[in-house]
């Protein structure tokens, strides 16, 4: 196999790599010295009340959390708080297929619920917190936030779920089936064993488009956003932001996180319970679906939020879709900001 | 190539072959001899104004146009109506690519307006027919009515378009782009030229997941949809339902509709400009789509019928989605059967 240089300190950088020794994973299996990329942002205060943890989505890394969500002035403002992001595992930065020892293709299946028990290892014995201000994340960052306050309710005082549910549904694990169907069927993917992405640039390419089909939304379309981000054509666009952003990506690593995300389901920790699970939150929680998401529906998030004592519904308006997190539209950034700095504000 | 027995009086009849003639294709090209399969129920009154057409949809025959639509002391009564139900060009039943003495992989683009063109010669010259009562479809279906309505006003007394537009969206396209990329990506379909459709049988599948994604609704599998209809599983629905209807139907022929349905546009005859064609209708029209329909939004399909003088907006609700024109809803059906009564009723 050919290193992958897409994944590094330039592109992504800076952040820290922590070994926090050996994860039992719940499918089975070890990872040995599982590594965890980690950004942070600001201090830790010294009543150490101030820890923010934001968890990553399908994807994407650090550096886009920092670059479109952190900064000064911003709900996330490293002045006032100690910002920790973390790499999901699979994502590339963090221990990932293509860059684990054992090779890419026998990496092990992992659940949001692995990546959440890593972090939880990181922050209390390696960064000696014992409480979160807020935990929020988008998309399978929504997915790892709700893991996190239904696994460690004590920890958590506040959580925002961006763009993401508690638990997949069925129509969410077919759509993901569809995008790792994508990338499977090209024969250079071979089983996982390819020798660099760019073999399965077709596949890439067809995975890359159908996360045009449902990543924005159909008014993204009808309102000719494409020319408003710059592409001449519809074809352009898919062609080289969407293909362009996937093409230099690790087949195997959106894999794992393909298969992580569709199975995600805190209910799990309640056997199969979701009112129980949820029930357990004691985090002030704010719900965030995107009007236009084509996946995670509103109504779905609705659904979970009437679960969760004391928390709100917060939608969020945005032709983006889901890609909303991406940041291309200031008006949603705007009211990100708005609800997370109301949230930061309650006392919890 | 095997013949493919699918497509054939015992799974789709009666219908009758109309040859029509050569018929010219917008995008160039002939087709020699151009065969319609239709479908007819019900007879012609004395002063020939009770005739209705309905087009068929993307790999849907006018068997099930009949079995789900038609019927006594329905909207589409044969009692009272010459009804009469034309398999589009393409679909298997009429010349398609799997038929034609060409061979299937040269098959040529065919359009809309091509199906509406020969339908339009079929009824006039081996029918005798001047008017239509009505022209009524779903999805592609819909779209040849507008296409109906938009090149022939003078014929056209009632149209209803159910779930579709007049002019394919962007999105529209990606996704159908999606759903042959599904197809095409299958090595065995070898540009077309597979010995029968069970080579393709992979490329079907994943294009039958993608239909289970977008076809019907979030809301169809939230609500359990599938164990309703009788599958244990979601797995199992996608696998015998969804996979199980497209697996015996010739890809190259679904390719044909797919390419068709993605460029569907009515402006086409007015140089572009979609207002102008659809102030062209002077048919009674009713604008119907479906609430939960993935790509078919009632937004698109209202800024539509905003177009058209003196046509009524009636959306329909459906979780089934955009699928539920295969009539497992009968409360769609109910509704369906409503507008149109209304519609019939309407002096035209």
């Amino acid at each position: 196999m050919i290193a992958n240089t897409y994944y590094s300190q330039e592109g992504h950088g800076p952040y820290e790599l922590y070994d926090i020794g050996d994860l039992d994973l719940e499918e089975g299996g070890t990872i040995p010295a599982c590594k965890l990329a980690v950004a942070t942002h600001g201090s830790l205060n010294a009543a150490k009340d101030n820890a923010i943890l934001v968890p990553t989505w399908y994807s994407g890394s650090s550096k886009i959390i920092e670059q479109v969500y952190i900064g000064k002035g911003r709900a996330l403002d490293p002045d006032r708080y100690f910002i920790v992001v973390v790499n999901q595992i699979g994502g590339g930065l963090s221990t990932s297929p293509h860059n684990a020892p054992d090779g890419m293709s026998n990496f092990p299946k992992v659940r949001i619920g692995d990546d959440v028990r890593a972090q939880h290892r990181l922050l209390t014995k390696k960064f000696g917190l014992t409480s979160l201000a807020l935990v929020v994340g988008g998309s399978m960052g929504a997915q790892q936030t709700y893991e996190w306050a239904v696994r460690y309710p004590e920890m958590v005082r506040r959580a925002a779920a961006i763009a993401g549910t508690a638990r997949s549904t069925d129509h969410f694990r077919l759509f993901f089936e569809s995008m790792a169907d994508a990338i499977t069927s090209d024969l250079a993917f071979d089983g996982g064993n390819y020798r660099q992405s760019s073999d399965v640039a077709v596949g890439l390419k067809r995975h890359a488009k159908l996360w045009a089909v449902m990543g924005w939304s159909t008014e993204f379309y009808q309102q000719g956003r494409p020319a408003a981000l710059g592409f001449p054509t519809v074809e352009s666009f898919v062609e080289n932001f969407m293909g362009g952003y996937f093409a230099p990506m690790d087949p195997n690593d959106l894999l794992c996180m393909a298969w992580k995300c569709q199975h995600c389901d805190v209910s799990r920790l309640s056997r199969g319970n979701l009112a129980e699970a949820l029930g357990r939150i004691q985090a002030k929680t704010f719900v965030m679906p995107v009007d236009e998401d084509m996946f995670f529906r509103t109504r779905d998030c609705e659904a979970e939020q009437k679960l969760i004592r004391g928390s709100e519904f917060r939608p969020l308006h945005s032709i983006d879709g889901h890609l909303a997190l991406f940041g291309a539209d200031a008006g949603f950034l705007a009211q990100v900001d708005e609800h997370l700095s109301e949230l930061l504000m309650i006392r919890a």
